[in-house]
């Protein structure tokens, strides 16, 4: 017998499905297909297979399902409007887009070139990185899901400008790489075999719409962050090499067990021996943020490798650790 | 000094783009790239690159630019629709697409799902496989480039059934391989990234619209033909496996000699040695059909592989080797 | 608490990474890594990464334990030694080599071109396909669980032959193609990435060392059975296209019924509805064999696709299949 | 005719294979196999294909067949053995090793872990980037090809180093990307497709023995230098992520110009338009450095991005632009 029951919106893209698979997965929820736009064609099933119940998505839905949350792995102008509306019907939403990510309407339009059409809900969204506040995450009703980049970039950036270990005035990179599951599930040109097999390419130098999800975790400043997202051909995957100077580490070592210190209790960060670094294959279909490290302390050189699963741990996965928050489950219940 | 300017519409497909490149490289002809329909985006280019004229496609700009052949790397129905202007205006068709390749069009409408809207060429066009009808092609004025699965499978069925060595009853099977390119470069959901890469589908059995140019050239009958196609998760490249039974074949040698006396002469078809089978690497950008065989005499069990580029042979190679034949070119120029 | 410990030999290479990952997450089984020989090296691993207990591979060992299963993920050879060993020392042993699958030396010896070295334990070796035998499997000592082809191959063509809707004079084509973990994690040319990629090439026709398993189990003759082993650049999964013709089948739908009758109770069997057709992403890291068919009444050409991963019903899948049936736990324990 | 006769030794490789297509192809030399050690199994040929001469390579062979220039595409320790057999025999040698890229022993024994085993080339062995010193090239009996990332480092970095544009207190990342074929044909684990295909992974972090090209050719010291190898998978292809601060930049076009600058007669450089980047798609098969530039005035942030085919420009391309030089025929003969 499953506790609750709980909805999801744009259950045929990729972050979507991949949610309602972890979904029907844990022992205590039920996932509910909310049928609102069919963007995507359905995949051809096998006979008999067993597919969650679908309802066309509404706030009368919500109510009559006894909903207790509801996901949006929906783009962000659907996301907000939505929210208001399945939060009137008294589920506690969990969005998938960027929609309420930043804290402010004026923000969010420079980033994503729009203008937002559900200001009043910024204030109370909470930023769903349980990492860095997962109390404030239990008891919200409207959660943030972080975006990909930004999950592997401040799990890994932020103890750094933390504990001051960072030369400021070097700045620091994040060159990030993801594999195409990122840009969605909707054809597009970038996005086809043809474009993106025996390629690898730069699409966003400085100006990412997940750049200012790391400048406001981790409090660093725009001027400071150079961060660049690039195409890897494979279709899940991100992989983040992380470039700073510090005068003030005194070795390798020293800059591990600050991330060791950090994370000792967190059961999805996972940190690797020095002379490894982490790689995509690591944490392929996990929900494991993986951190690497190396430093020459005769230079000052450092870097720090992080990664994900962006369908998981960058999207899907962590939308069900904050789910496990807000509905009062073990954190690691069904990911791990 | 070029001999020949020819045009080409569709230039920004990946066929038409293949044929741009080799045009390039051919030494006695200009091409010219004529404008229809942007259906797909530029890709950017590095300053300064050498790129094509650019103009207009239209009747007009092909009496100015004294273009001798216009190939239309074009859908169906774009083709249907320019092949009459193009040829008014002088210039010589060659047409990468399927509109011209069947006899009548009945059995376009049967295959293509669609009337013919220019019924009246079908007559006059001419079939381009140079190695079964090169006298022909020389003397057309509309050529058929042939499609890119029958490519490999008539030059490998077609000297098979002529010698009469396959057992009729039992069939053949056609089981065809191709990479994504094949499709086009216009977005869809089946072509993007996510769907194709890790897997291997088969998306055709029995009714694939390149059947009838094997039924028609090869002389196999619909019923004896069983013709599959599958998508590999590549970018280029067709390979077949064709399965048959022979009593009358008495050794592999007699195989592989019923092709090497068929294509002694021939420059783009070539041989494996017994115990060895041409593969996609073989060919990638190349115009080459390579060709080998197993059999097992005292079975009767019989299996010939062919192996294609699917945008040389298979389309923009072999459209250039058409154009050389119709411009009285040797065959080869530019191809080797 | 576990109710038993299990054994696994060649934990390293993929069929044995995979099944130490499927008993890890078995909830009445430990998986011990035996340790044998270090043909691979060993993944760098995150700080404080569960790993099963491992200890010296050897009859001690197995009484120390008190190993109830002992998995040979192992070359042939390797299998041959260790199987005695591991029984005598009171295990029973799940083989996933080719070692123990056929009946007699004689048909090992032609087909696998070495002589078997435990020819003693062929007579009591049980072929591990539960769909076919599962009461014998669940009394054996040693089982000989299926090759990654065959197991797609004799689902799909069992019924055909044993319904006798088969034209047999026709014969059956089995074009087979897998992915590159079917080879192992050994390091060879053959299988390296450079030689792979942007590939596609058939390795073995007629003689590939599976063929004698689909001979015995779908009871078919072997001048009847052409079968293709094709290599697709990627990781998992195998997809084979079956081609039969048939007089005396009806309709599609007789085809789909008879498939139907023969699983409706299997749990790991499913079947794909007319129109449709099964993909290797379909079956991605699941334990399923999923069938699909077209059939033309007209001409009595019929296809059959049948896909698996090879990682999974191909091998460390199957071999944990058999493991619930030995240890009397629900077959699909760990599974679904 | 052909004017001279090339060798090539390690024509099985993947740059010595590439060498010899692109020498092949080239209008003024002929290329002779030279067999040294047969490390890689050679690939099947179709029957008739077109092979170069193959003669035993030594010293003898050398003086009979009159090559005027031997290529050794063998590892470090072949070619440290085989130039100076060549050498004496008369030929020019263009070894693309890392033997005789450094200016000393012991800068070798640092970066490469053992040591040199003919140091008395050093001195007179010329690093074979043309775009920074054809005139030293033209007249060199020993050129060294540059390795491949440091052909797409330096190109891009040694213009700001030169132009004083860079805040050297910052220092310069450069986060390099490459295809797999970069490791060579050798079957090692770590280039197996199954470790390669859906990952990517960093692999060295300040310590590739290529970094020391980059310091001498660029005039930039180590301390200020990140430089991170990262594994693509793809087979050829390297694109290079290049971040550095600046004050004394006005403006992005400022940047770019003083690439034009520099490259403005350069046949194998090329610059993108400003919004615009270089990606691996752009070079493939090409003897180009794609360069494309972004730059932030407000906070002094840049990027360049860095592109060639590791194959071509990074070794068989830059290879035969060095023969080029060496034999007086146009640079770009055979690479256009």
């Amino acid at each position: 017998m499953n506790n609750y029951k709980v909805g999801v919106v744009g259950f045929r893209g990729y972050s979507g499905a991949e949610l309602v698979g972890l979904l029907t997965r844990h022992p205590q929820v039920e996932p509910i297909l909310l049928e609102h736009r069919q963007d995507s064609d359905p995949q051809p099933q096998p006979i008999g297979a067993r597919q969650p119940v679908s309802v066309q998505c509404s706030p009368e839905a919500v109510k009559n399902e006894h909903l207790a949350v509801v996901f949006l792995a929906t783009p962000a102008d659907v996301s907000m409007e939505l929210a208001p509306q399945m939060l009137d019907a008294g589920a506690k939403v969990i969005d998938l887009s960027g929609a309420f990510r930043l804290r402010d309407s004026g923000t969010y339009s420079r980033w994503y070139k729009e203008k937002h059409s559900a200001p009043e809900l910024l204030s109370e969204a909470v930023y769903g990185l349980p990492e860095f506040c997962r109390e404030r995450i239990a008891q919200a009703h409207l959660i943030a899901n972080p975006g990909c980049y930004p999950t592997a970039a401040n799990l890994a950036i932020q103890p750094l400008i933390a504990s001051g270990v960072i030369d400021r005035g070097a700045g620091v990179v994040c060159d990030a790489k993801s594999g195409v599951s990122g840009a969605g599930r909707k054809p597009r040109l970038k996005t086809s075999f043809g474009e993106v097999i025996d390629n690898f390419s730069a699409y966003s130098v400085f100006d990412h719409r997940h750049v200012p999800e790391i400048l406001m975790e981790s409090a660093i400043e725009e001027a400071e962050l150079s961060f660049t997202a690039q195409l890897i051909p494979i279709h899940r995957g991100i992989l983040e090499t992380i470039y700073f100077r510090s005068r003030s580490l005194s070795s390798a070592e020293a800059l591990l067990d600050l991330y060791k210190r950090r994370y000792q209790d967190e059961p999805f960060v996972r940190l690797y021996p020095l002379g490894t670094l982490p790689d995509i294959r690591g944490v392929d279909r996990t929900n494991f943020c993986d951190i690497g490290v190396r430093f020459d302390p005769a230079t000052g050189r450092a870097v720090v490798v992080s990664a994900i699963d962006n369908l998981v741990k960058g999207a899907a996965g962590q939308a069900m650790q904050n789910m496990n928050l807000v509905l009062n489950f073990p954190e690691t219940e069904g990911l791990l």
